[in-house]
């Protein structure tokens, strides 16, 4: 039997659906621009349960997932179709005025104008594919398959706290059942993920960068992804690990690691530097692209780094 | 109960997914191009049925679709993503290979590039999104809301035969049961429809159509929004309707010209030329643009053309 990853894997590879292996494709646009491309389908009960979210939270979160991936590239995001089916029992209720308002709400805020999509009925299930372009500068998109040994690794934000939303939510927990309960810090990066706007944010380090990927699938993924695109190796350090800190409220330390080692969608960014350029870098360093091989030292001992990536949660 | 129709179409309008009501969207690319988008979601046992097709003419029809949005504007096909949402009964079969090799066919024969996509699991049904990118010189897209009365409109190919051969499929019958039956040419024409290549094939045609669709909701549909966006009418005459030449076989003269006129999925291209100017133009002329009102000319007498649209089958 096939397993799911082994049977995308597969499929990607041999048509090229990742193109060079990135968040996103890469086109000439005009002289001084290329065009960036991606897309991110979404379905029911395999990437969200319409019971643990809101409308208004998928809307932006179907948004979210395509911005990520072109602030991957260092891209600025302009447009995005939005295609969607959608179930009878869905049609009469103010599901789509809901849904619609999560995602103009995000796209406003990023200046992203809907250009186009399509409006389908499905037998059952909602299904959404989001397709978003984006611009950067020629020549200048910032791929997987550019670092270098030597190179320091460093993430955004905070990790792990997506996957801990999604154990709460698979427990049983929801959203706004406590008024301002930190509880929902852990629901909303699942439910409702904000993308980076990666030219604002961080400009002055786009230049410097030699790759970068979106934590997307999980840290040890994502890191696997940019290793095996540069055919380089990696060391990271447990206990640089910028964990997300309302995990430990709710799960214990070892669960509080894997969540920030393997959990899914952070949607932070994950990077690599030159050392020597990297005095200015305030974001977390995680540790060291090396020649080849990707482990994780932990009180000092080194061990090989598996990819556990990020499972689907049916 | 609102309808299929009056839902899709309330959301269309209230969200923009049809900019400015086109087959595609139309942005800048540069200096002297611009650049079209379309998006087209299929969804099984909605948009089609796995008994009823190939795997490779699904791949086939699904580009279809696609690359005649970007031949109803003038445009030249560039680049294609594809989105995929595969259940588990399909992954350890050769569907996919099989699927790839039909879309791959179509796209070189259009010189277009597969540039990137997703491949998800979905729960039962087979679920496809694909977006397509061409180019026309800028400024240079035929719109759907330039016909001027007075304007002659033309239809290329034939009619109805997409429609006749969903009757056929709906019926039981089956591509290939007989070898060489006439009766494939029409369930071809359903399951592996044949895009138009506009700047090959109209090239001398393009600057003088004031206005153009393709046939994909049916002729009374599809010129009904040539109406609505260019706020004129339209005469069209029953005797012209070039009415597919195998339908007589199977069907009453009048089923005939109900595929012809209300069927879907022909993917014939409808435009609309100046009176002055259509001496060269060898397609059908079926009637003319009016200052308003929809109607049909059959023995003499004109009745209203109500738009029936295409329905999906179940």
């Amino acid at each position: 039997m096939v397993s799911e990853f082994g049977f995308i894997d597969n499929i990607k590879s041999k048509y090229g659906l990742e193109k060079i292996g990135d968040d996103c494709a890469v086109l000439p646009k005009d002289g001084n621009t290329d065009l960036l491309l991606t897309a991110d389908m979404l379905i029911e009960d395999i990437d969200f349960r319409l019971e643990w979210t809101t409308p208004e939270f998928l809307g932006h979160k179907t948004l979210a997932v395509s911005l990520s991936d072109i602030a991957a590239m260092g891209g600025t995001p302009k447009w995005a179709m939005l295609s969607i089916g959608v179930p009878e029992n869905l049609w009469n209720i103010d599901f789509l005025d809901r849904f619609y308002s999560g995602w103009l709400a995000l796209a406003f805020e990023f200046g992203v104008e809907l250009v186009g999509g399509d409006v389908s009925r499905s037998p059952d299930k909602l299904v959404i594919d989001s397709v978003a372009g984006g611009e950067i500068s020629k020549g200048k998109a910032i791929l997987r398959s550019t670092a270098k040994p030597g190179d320091l690794i460093f993430v955004t934000g905070t990790l792990g706290g997506a996957a801990g939303g999604l154990e709460l939510l698979e427990n049983g927990f929801r959203f706004g059942e406590l008024n301002g309960h930190t509880r929902d810090n852990l629901l909303l990066k699942q439910l409702k993920p904000q993308p980076h706007d990666t030219p604002r944010k961080l400009l002055q380090r786009l230049t410097i960068m030699t790759s970068m990927i979106d934590v997307s699938d999980g840290l040890s993924s994502d890191l696997g992804h940019i290793c095996r695109e540069s055919k380089v190796g990696a060391r990271i350090y447990a206990e640089r690990l910028p964990i997300h800190p309302d995990l430990a409220q709710y799960f214990s330390q070892n669960e509080c690691f894997d969540f920030a080692l393997n959990g899914g969608e952070d949607f932070e960014l994950l990077f690599t530097v030159p050392r020597d350029q990297s005095n200015d870098v305030s974001e977390t360093c995680i540790g060291e692209i090396t020649e080849k091989g990707v482990e994780i030292v932990e009180n000092g001992i080194a061990r090989p780094l598996f990819t556990k990536g990020f499972q689907h949660f049916d």
